[in-house]
Parts: C-alpha cells; sequence; structure tokens
C-alpha cells in the first residue's frame, strides 16, 4: 500500500486523480491539501496547509500552484518521503529549490504528466537523430476552440526536443501564408482549433516520395492521471536524486525486457 | 473514337495527358499545339499554330497559358467544336470571351481538373449546409517544399466555396500564434510544406465531442488527367453552353442512378 | 419551454442526457422513468411505470429498452405528444406499432442518434453516388479493447446506406488475409480494438492516384445527448408523422440557408 | 566517384534506380546485367551474364532474382568488391552462402530498401518496448487494388520485430468480424485494398484515454532507390561484413551528432 498526500487536491486534475485511484487499491489518498477545504465531498481529509497534516504518507504528489512549492519542499525534507512535482509555470528558483531538496529525497519532476506524451517525444527525438538531415519536420496540434494559448506548451516542448537534437539548428515557423518555398531548416508549427478537441499533436517528417508521422492522441485529462500513477509507483523506494519522464521511461524498458 | 487537339501538349500536363490516353483507346491526340515544338516524341504531329492544323477534331483541350486562349477560342466557334479550358489565371476578359462563345460551342472550363478535388469540394458544401452553425471548419493542407504559394489555391477554392454556402461569413485564418481563443466565424487554413507531398486537404469540421473530417490525396498530378478525360467524355455531344465539373458530377450521379 | 419525460432515466444514456441538458436551459426534465429508480439522485422525480406519471410533457424521450415501447407508444397517443425513440434492438412488430402511432402523433426514430454519424452517412451516400463506379469502398472502424461485436453497428449502417445507393451491387468483406487481388464489388470493413477509442469510422474512397476520406471521431458518448437534443427542437409542434435524423437534416440545410 | 554493376537493370527496380541515379553525379552505372539485355535504351551497357562484364566497379548492386544470387556472390568475392542484395524471397541456403561471403566482403543485405520503412520499424520496437505492457498494438496497411499478397511484407516485418521485441508473446490476427472482445496479447494486421495507393502503413498503440500512432506512407517505388544510395554510401569503403539497414540507421545517427 502506497499513502500518498495530494496537494491541489479539489482543482481539475486533483479530482480527476482522486477520481482514477479508486481503481488502483495499492495507492490510497492519506489526505489532500487545498486552499478550498470544502468544495468536494472527497474520501479523505482535506487540510488548508500541509503543515497541518496528521496522516503520514510515502510521498507528496502535488497538482497545484508554484506558489505553494516551497512549503512543500520542506514538509517532505523534514518528513524524509518523496515529492511529486506537475505544477507548470515553475520558475528557475523553484528549480533551483527542487534541484538543492533533491539530494535528500527523491524528486519527480515533469511539466507533462502524461506518459503518451512523453513517449511521443522520445520517438520523436529518435526519429530526428535518423532523419533530421533528409527530412522536413513540421508539426500539427489541435485543440478545442476555447484553448488561450497557441501552440500548445506540448508542441512546444516536442520542436524543442527535436531542435536540441538538431543543434538547435531550427527556425520556428508559425504560418506559411504568403511566405514563399520553405528553406530546409525550418520547422512548421501549426495550431488547429475547433469544437471541444481534447489534444492531438502530429510530428511529419517528409522526405523524398515518402513519410513518418508520429501522432499523439488524447481523450481526456485523465491521461495525466495515469501517468502520476506511473510516477507514484516510479518514485517509491528510489534514492535521493532528481528523476524525470526519461528516467521513468528507460526503467520500463528494462522492466520489459 | 474521340479526336482531340492538345493546346500545351509539350507541358508537364501536357505530356502527362499524352501517356495517360495511351490507355484509353477511344480517345485520339489528332494533333498537338505547342510552341515549343521539337520538345518531346510524340506519336501525333506537333503544330505552333493551332490555325495550321489540318487534322480534323472533335474538341480542343487546353492546358497551356492565358495567352493563347483568345486564338483557340475562335478555332473552336469557327470549326463548330467543342472547348476544354483547363488553363489556370484567366482574366475577367478571357472569361467573358468564353461565356460569349458558349452560345455557339459547348465550353468546359475548371481550374482544378481534378475529379477528386470537385467531389470533395461538394461534400464540403454539403458538409458546412447542415454543421456551418454548430461546428467550427478549418483546413489543413500539406504540400511539396517547393511550392511557392501558400494556402494552396485548391485550399482557397474549397475556403471560399464553403464560405460562399454560409453566405460569406467567415473570416480567413492563417496563423493561431498567439491569437487567442478561436472565434466563431472563423476559418483556420493551414500550409504545412515539406518533402515531395504531391498534395493533400483535409477539412475538419469540430463539433461537441465529434469531428467530421473530408480528406482528399493525391498521389501525382496523372489526377489531372484523368479528370480531363472525363470532362472529354461528357463535353462530346453536349448543346452549346458553359459547363462546368459540377455539371460534370450531376451527370455522374444520374448515370449511376 | 420544452417539458420531456426521460424513458431510461438511470441507465448510462439517461444520466449522460441528464447531466446534458443542465446546459440547455430551455428543455427541463419533467420526470424520468426507469424499472430502478433508486439509483441515481436526480433533480426531477422518478417513477416504474410511465402510466403513474402525473407530471405534463411535450414529449417522452425514450432510451430504454424495446420492451417498454408499446407503454410508451399508448402513452404518447393518450396524451397526444410526441415520441423520439433512440432505443435499439427493434422488432418489426416495434416498427410497425410506431408507424400506426406516427399517424396520430409525431414520431422521431434513429438507432443512431449522434448527428455527426447520421451527418457522416449523408456525405458518404453523396461521394458513393458520384465516385461508385469509379472508386473503391473501405472503411475502417476503431473501437476500444471491450467491445464485444466487430463490425461496429454504425459500420454496418455505413456500409448498407453505400451499399443501397450502389443499387445493392457491394459484397461485404472482412477480412483481407490470403484472400487475393481485391474484386471491383468488394466493400472492405475493418475493425481495430484497442486501449478505450471511443469510435472512430473512417470511409476510404480510393480512384487513380488520388483518395477521398470522410471520418467520424467521437470522443464520447455525449454526441448521442446532442443528438437527442437535436431531435428534441425538431420534433416540438410538427404534425403527426415517422421522422429521421433525415428531415432533421433537411431542416437544419433549409434553416442555415 | 562510385562505381556500380546493376544486376536485374532492366527490371522496375532496375529502370527506376537508372532514373534516380542521374540525380546523383558522384554515383555512375559501370553496366548492367539482365537476362533480358535489348528492354530499355541504357547509358550503359547491358550484360546477359555478370562473368563477361568488362567494366570495373566498387560494388554490385542486386535488385534481381533470387536465382542469380551464388553467381554474383562468386564474381563480387573474386574481384574482392561489395554487394548489396536487394533481392526478395533468398532461401536459408542463399543467406548462408552470403554469411560465408561476408568474411571476405562487404556485403549489405535488406528485405526493404525503403530508408523510412526501416526507420518506422525502429521507431516500432521502441515504442513497444516502453508502451508493450499496457497499450494494445494493431496495424493497418493500405495497398493497390492489384496487390495480390495481404498482409502486406512490410506489415509482416513490422509486426514480426514487434512481437521479438515483446518475447515473442503476440497473437497474430487478421479478423475481428464476430470474433468477441479482443484478447491483450493479440496484434490485429488489417489489410485496405482500394485504388492505385502506393503504400501506406499505420502502427497503432492504444492505451487508456490516449494513443500513438506511427505511420509511413509511400508516394512511388522511388524511395527503395533512394535507399538503395544510402546503401551504396555507406557499404564503400566499409571492412567484410554482414551489414544491414540497422547498422545504416546507427552511422547515420552518429553522423547527424
Amino acid at each position: 500500500m502506497i499513502n500518498i498526500l495530494l496537494n491541489g487536491c479539489n482543482g481539475k486534475m486533483g479530482q480527476t486523480i482522486t477520481q482514477i485511484l479508486k481503481e488502483y487499491p495499492h495507492i490510497k489518498i492519506a489526505a489532500g491539501i487545498d486552499t478550498n477545504a470544502v468544495k468536494f465531498k472527497n474520501d479523505y481529509k482535506v487540510y488548508n496547509e500541509i503543515m497541518d497534516v496528521e496522516e503520514t504518507a510515502d510521498l507528496v504528489l502535488d497538482f497545484s500552484h508554484p506558489n505553494s512549492i516551497n512549503k512543500i519542499i520542506e514538509y517532505c525534507v523534514n518528513k524524509g518521503i518523496a515529492l511529486i512535482v506537475a505544477t507548470t509555470g515553475l520558475s528557475e528558483l523553484h528549480y533551483e529549490a527542487l534541484s538543492k531538496a533533491s539530494t535528500k529525497i527523491p524528486i519527480f519532476q515533469s511539466a507533462n504528466m502524461s506518459y503518451g506524451v512523453n513517449v511521443t517525444v522520445e520517438l520523436c527525438k529518435n526519429a530526428a537523430k535518423i532523419l533530421g538531415k533528409d527530412f522536413d519536420i513540421e508539426i500539427i496540434e489541435k485543440h478545442h476552440s476555447e484553448k488561450k494559448d497557441a501552440p500548445s506548451g506540448t508542441a512546444l516542448m516536442i520542436a524543442q526536443e527535436i531542435n536540441s537534437t538538431l543543434h538547435n539548428s531550427l527556425e520556428f515557423i508559425y504560418d506559411r501564408h504568403q511566405k514563399g518555398t520553405r528553406k530546409p531548416n525550418e520547422i512548421g508549427i501549426y495550431s488547429l482549433r475547433g469544437g471541444t478537441i481534447p489534444g492531438e499533436h502530429t510530428i511529419v517528417f517528409a522526405g523524398k516520395d515518402e513519410i513518418i508521422e508520429v501522432k499523439h492522441t488524447a481523450f481526456s485529462r485523465k491521461i495525466f492521471a495515469e501517468g502520476s500513477i506511473k510516477a507514484i509507483e516510479f518514485i517509491v523506494g528510489k534514492k535521493p536524486g532528481y528523476y524525470n519522464m526519461q528516467d521513468l521511461l528507460k526503467e520500463m524498458i528494462i522492466s520489459n525486457e
């Protein structure tokens, strides 16, 4: 049995994880932490402050806001338990604090907890390594009409990972309207918006008379909850250190061999 | 047996048609016309000027340049034979001349001779009529890296046909980079470029928890030759008039019923 | 304000409609009917038997089981209100009873209430009418790994509608393994199964060097609820008659013009 | 300048390579070998028998028939030059002969010379290693209506490579028609046939609420010629040994780093 504290338990992701974990009997939410403590009827006690939590736990799963990150780090180091940070929008100072704490406790951090998205990134890096010189690379992402940012953070992450594989030689292009012929070092990133599309990313490697495409389709935000569960199972029992999805994927490969 | 004169016989499309017609024994190229008369070894005689052609024919198929359109019209009216104009870049004056001549001879004119592209346009117009109020419409087109214009003429044609179905209420958008939330009356048109992609157009109708997509994929420019052959078979025996691909599609439906 | 009685309110679809209707203030569930009356906390009263319902309503929406159809018909005819039947698995006797009742009340019946699926069917019938002679038609459907039937009812419906458009000339093929070259009159139907895919249907029209595809993607069963709401808005105020999704689509076209 | 002898120069692939190599000035066809020596007007001399070839060359590229493989091996070993075998349908005896010869000369052998197909295989093996336990794997391939075998050799190759990655635990399924629920260890392989589709392979990894797809699209058989050119550039100057596309891909990664 793994006991976790869920920081941000009353947010959208917090509630999604609460629901999903009902299907995983070996993982229990010992308590939740949220500044809005009365919003949902959870099966666990919800605290305003992590320092007040009385239940013991094996790790903290943080799906909240960068504001609370320092308190969470302090709590985990004091208790000597692991920390999973799925919060986005961390600053350099936050990364430094996490890095420092990772000498004492195991820390898992990822801006995108979807397992599939991270596998997609790995496949694209592999493809770019082999095809980068001969194939043109372009990315299309599709999301619902209410999405405020374009391109999506995930599309940018994929483009940046591909670019770092190719020695940062690529120029990001968001629009080909009346721009003339494509230059070889460009990577086009196009953002389609419509309806309630949960999220789709297609990476196109176009060569001479052949195309390779890698595509990730999400049907719901449950994928971030499922990825978090893999992170929970991964981090328990680990030595202190700063872990991410790439470490988790490597372990998956080894366990499958 | 249908005898045709092929204007622009030594261009890319002229040669593609010359090849394809070898598979259609009931259609014969009686003679070709091209300002470059010596370029290819054709199985038919090639003239510099259509006025010099000695062979008789049932129609002229024009895959050349707007420059020669007036001479072609004059020739066809004099001979009382049909004319198929597949040339792009016609001016208002050309359209007027064609319209005037169509009272005397049957004229078929289309800026895109691909049968499939025109069927795609019809399907999208039907879909837009039904879905236009409730679904967001977006278009992605993919072409080879050497293509100079973006979006493709075909993508623009599809967008315009959809727009005219929706009372010209749509605003064309070519780029969502940092533009914020989608407005309901927008139609996004995205141009992916890479490798040697012959041509792909996908029209996305995105609604609440469901998407309908209509996609056209071209593998080669042969599709314009195949469409021309359908136009040849269509125009022979027709009364004088100004015909286009929509007329041809309607006849296809009737003949299939 | 439209008041409805929801038969089968405690089933999966009944509960989905209950949720979705909260976003439509002009449609109210006056009461529900379900043999399991205590399962959910609904905002409306739930009866075991439709005959016991005390609330007045403009129509009955039936998402239950063919068993209860005769009682529902009787109730609607007595009250002189409309009936929408979304139940699947109806027998010939049920269809006869519905047909007879439709001389007295407006009846809307469809085995698939998804608006998008029905539009997809219309597009495919149009495409088949034009392309049927020259293009090969094949269907791929994708669903979750737990789905028991293959092909999906929707894939079969699409294939049958295409087939009836082509004078029932097609032979249904479910497997090309070691079968040799394709015959022109075949229509292949392939059922991919995996993960939690909500439902995807792609109809492929493959010709000479070009392909047209029509694809429907579902993200959730909400699409059947959304389609039901369109049916509710359609049927209110109609004369007695037997209506289906095609009538609804035609009205959509007219109202969009 | 690399000089090659092209065995099977008058076959479809031989002629495609003859055309493509005109764009690569540093590779020259010194002579061709074909039992049908008079079919095409080649820019190089064509022999009936490789033993009669007078021109010197750096390697032999074999795109013919297993029948001639032993003579080719003997020739290359005698001359001390490299051999690229792109012929399909080799027997165990042929493989043994190649293996034995590879102690004396560099030999490159692949049943599929497409660069992109081999990259696709690598990506799928990587994906299967990570996702194999949690995701369902299925393959769809699309080819023209005249194709005799189903599934395609490439689809089978991909399935076998994925299967060997997963300890040969998979059961190959070609048809889900009326088969009931999917078993976790199945891999479905579906063969769509229609029109003139040059070749498309999509490998679907379907998990909980997310899908990863890897797709290869071919536009023509030129891709086998382009892959052969990469093999030519790879094999020149190599030590004796038995090389394949995986070795080539590894070298591509290193040269891109």
